[in-house]
């Protein structure tokens, strides 16, 4: 069977009625030609233009799901349902950037350092999450789910807020004291930060588009994409000191910008007095110098192979997952195969 | 009859126990002590300490409809609606701090500027914006008007974003430029920045706990609440340049601040060429002199009286509105007198 799989263009032919649609939704207030404009500027420049993963993902696993090429109709309200994720992460995109002083964003200088736009980036990212429930509204308003489309954006949004501000809290940028960081809190930050919104939301809304999603569908699901999406931001911190900048779009900050990552949390585990000592005086600084003693450190630590022997062990624990879901509720392996694929020894 | 009326201390008797649904909505999740510490603190510095108008009309026109005292329970849920119009605003003035750069609010420094607060102070906004769907869900699930309260919020937090965006495009502190103002653009902000969520939403609220939201309830309640929220507002403005600073409690800096107020939309309505030059030569700078310029170019133009003789024009046709409402199907005049009566010839 040819693999079944949504196209990064049959996907993007669905934004423009959803921008017609958001537009709409302002024009009914007589908003004045201005604030329609810029309406539209923020949606086109902080929604399409990622990588679309998680949007993706939506048709994707209904087809895995029913084992055929969607509907006209499937695939409109399912690219729309992936596009209100994308949405999502706009928001929290536009918002981040912010709150870490971030320079560029997808190539370009991020919303709120182009021109005009500065704090008004912080209304312009309420916008695009109140677009997921206008959206929500027009299209999905009679459809059995409708309650559950909204409560779990409602309930994937806190989530991902938990996480956010446990990061923030826990690593500021201008105050390094190692002694804030554990794996308890490194973990949990992923979990909510980057976990449930890339990983559980895509397949959940999938599920209740299909009405599959029992509560032991639900549960599997949730059971094998939490810790799945905890291994994908391991990966997005090792690759941060051990990628290839040139397959990963950029050349890693976080031992600069003190983020309170996998590799860091690591080594506090397993430094000795005198290399935490190296590791305090060098960590978070916007230093070349600390951040090679850091690195060097890391090599003496051996936390290139211990990723490595994380990697095998969790991708194990996954694979013994999938194969044990139940499929007598109609969930189905290739769902979670598919996903794992993606991203087992990537490298970008 | 004595005025049925929630008392202050009633009402802010509620409070303490959705602190702790909250909590326990963040503590399921196994947050860090430190998360939830910081999220308490948001939540306890943002939320209560206002004059609660917005929370306290709920149970009051639940009072005025039924003409009785609450029962213990409708007192509990009519209270917990008006709290979450308070963490609504509460979600809307911590980030509009950071975007009009505020200094104080309630006479204390600005979330954003509390120590080590910042720009997390956005996700802190985020959380109370959340904190509202997951009080909805606990309290109001089984609720007949469940999804009503739900939509209602989200289409009133979009109303008040499209207000506060035409706002900020509009009167950028940095780029004065009088030829952005005009009536219909101040007409819109003031109405959805301000009219929907302050007066439509308390009602529209009780309306829908009491199972009274039929549409022609609904719209006989927009139709006078919304006018009569622009009223409040222009006031707002008018007592920013001539209210009395003892009775206020700020001293007003609109002209300063280059806001789009309903002073300087009349003043451009009606200034001379001549008079315009004053107006683009003074408005909108940080500078003593320039602003008494600008007032005294008001007191030319008669802008205090022509501010009352809108105030009598708009009072007499809110009476008119209120004394034929159709109250057939259980909505009742007493609600909008009761509202108006609160602000009429108000000095602070």
């Amino acid at each position: 069977m040819a693999t079944l799989k949504t196209s990064r263009a049959d996907f993007e032919s669905v934004w423009p009625s959803l921008v017609a649609d958001l537009q709409e939704a302002a024009k009914k207030y007589n908003v004045p030609q201005n604030a329609l404009d810029w309406f539209t500027k923020s949606l086109e420049a902080n929604t399409p233009g990622g990588k679309l993963n998680r949007g993706l993902s939506v048709p994707d696993t209904a087809m895995q799901i029913l084992k055929r090429e969607l509907t006209p109709e499937e695939h409109r309200d399912l690219s729309t349902l992936g596009w209100l994720i994308e949405l999502l992460q706009a928001f929290f995109l536009v918002s981040d950037d912010i709150m870490d002083s971030s320079v560029t964003r997808r190539g370009q200088p991020c919303w709120y350092r182009q021109p005009k736009v500065g704090m008004i980036a912080i209304n312009d990212a309420f916008m695009l999450e109140s677009a997921i429930y206008l959206i929500l509204k027009k299209h999905f308003r009679s459809h059995p789910a409708y309650i559950d489309f909204v409560e779990l954006f409602h309930q994937v949004s806190w989530q991902t807020e938990l996480g956010q501000q446990c990061d923030l809290i826990t690593a500021p940028e201008d105050d390094v004291n190692l002694n804030n960081f554990d794996m308890h809190k490194y973990t949990f930050i992923v979990i909510y930060k980057t976990a449930y919104y890339s990983f559980y939301l895509p397949v959940a809304l999938a599920l209740m588009y299909m009405q599959l999603a029992t509560p032991r569908n639900l549960k599997q699901a949730e059971d094998i994409l939490i810790p799945m999406g905890e291994y994908f931001q391991i990966q997005d911190d090792y690759l941060d000191a051990y990628g290839d900048p040139a397959h990963i779009g950029k050349i890693g900050t976080d031992i600069k910008d003190n983020k309170c990552g996998w590799l860091i949390n690591q080594a506090l585990l397993i430094a000795s007095p005198e290399q935490r000592q190296v590791l305090d005086a060098n960590y978070g600084q916007k230093d070349d110098a600390k951040e090679a003693k850091v690195k060097q450190l890391y090599k003496e630590l051996q936390l290139e192979p211990r990723y490595q022997a994380y990697e095998e062990k969790r991708v194990g624990e996954l694979r013994r997952l999938i194969a044990n879901v139940d499929e007598s509720e109609g969930l189905r392996k290739e769902v979670f195969e598919s996903f794992l694929a993606k991203i087992y020894k990537r490298n970008k």
